[in-house]
């Protein structure tokens, strides 16, 4: 799936909200005839943009499987498609069965607002170190306990592996890659600031080093702005 | 300039519409204090988009050259904005002096709607023959009279040269290129959708080439779609 994040209060379903899943969920009970239950590979942030979402759901609907994506595309706002459907085994599940996620996040530098470009991209006013940011970028790959770089919920495990962590110039463009095993709240915004504030000298490696290994993070340490943020990849 | 056209009625003000000439006169007349007349070197289409559009204006007002940007990006709507300025000799026109404007025009080849990409892009269900486009658009660069391909008024000349127009293929994305001394209306969507009709095989070389030569439009050539197409350079 595919979907622009401007105009929705994240993946989840919240009563009241616009949501992709309530989109995805009022669609796909049209076409399905019956209620459905959806599960999504990421429960993307308000904000956050896709164009590879997985999601998964069982229906005893009678659509045929190669119209489903055209069926659900002629009922879906604008702003959310269906790149393509398939049949999968029973225990198949779009959150339970990835092995990882790919978020890209895109910097942009401008002294200046972009209207076109900063739709879909973080508009920062000074230059970015992009090879300062790639070598800390390097620190967070492996098994780490994630909680200072998220928001979590005390009761649950913040271990999380980062097996892809890339920091890249294409011209006054900075794009960063990052790829893990599931990805805690926000995760991926906190990392991406965390090297933003790196680069623009506000913190440290130290800084970045004690956040991770004390799980505590200091109060300046906010989530990147959420339009630069994109899930590309799902992996099974 | 840059500005997303998507929620405009085109650049050239309208009574009564919102368009991005309207728009910057609102700004500039409030950061001048006087009323200002702005040119402006491309009157985009209706829903066409600008990466570097180029503005001019003449104004008594005493706002420092260094804070013009700044100062209209605060009072401008969020999808439009000033990237710099500088100040220009008397005889500077914004439109009269540009020696030659470049579009941009992005075809992404997908069987479905892609609700981000398609935002800024023309999304085609079908294989698009790239080759062939860039071996025809070779044939339209120097001067022609380009009535066949535009929105012409009678009375005034529809002579115009391509100086370049390149058909290129990244992905499953094809970007077209074109850059002419000035274009007639609605000129770079006609070209574009005239190759995108050779590509399908609706239409021939010797279609394309009757239409340049006797300047009479066959009725199923429409301009490719606005969202497609950005402005990307004025050169002076």
């Amino acid at each position: 799936m595919e979907y622009d994040g401007t105009d929705f209060f994240g993946y989840q379903k919240q009563p009241g909200k616009r949501t992709v899943q309530g989109e995805l969920e009022k669609a796909f009970a049209r076409i399905c005839g019956e209620r459905v239950k959806i599960a999504a590979a990421g429960r993307t942030d308000a904000g956050v943009h896709a164009v590879g979402q997985v999601i998964s759901f069982r229906t005893s609907g009678s659509i045929p499987l190669e119209r489903i994506a055209k069926a659900a595309n002629s009922v879906l706002p604008p702003d959310v498609a269906v790149k393509s459907a398939e049949e999968v085994p029973e225990d198949f599940h779009a959150r339970y069965s990835a092995k990882s996620r790919v978020y890209r996040y895109t910097i942009v530098e401008s002294p200046t607002r972009l209207p076109l470009i900063g739709r879909y991209a973080h508009v920062v006013g000074t230059r970015v170190d992009e090879k300062l940011m790639a070598e800390a970028a390097k620190l967070f790959i492996g098994e780490h306990d994630f909680r200072g770089f998220a928001i979590v919920e005390d009761d649950k495990s913040s271990v999380r592996q980062v097996k892809r962590f890339d920091v890249v110039r294409r011209g006054r463009i900075v794009e960063v890659t990052i790829e893990a095993n599931a990805f805690l709240r926000s995760m991926a915004r906190f990392l991406v600031s965390a090297l933003l504030k790196l680069s623009e000298q506000s913190m440290s490696v130290e800084d970045l080093m004690r956040i991770l290994n004390t799980g505590e993070r200091c109060e300046t340490l906010r989530p990147a702005p959420p339009q630069g943020l994109c899930l590309v990849k799902v992996n099974y």
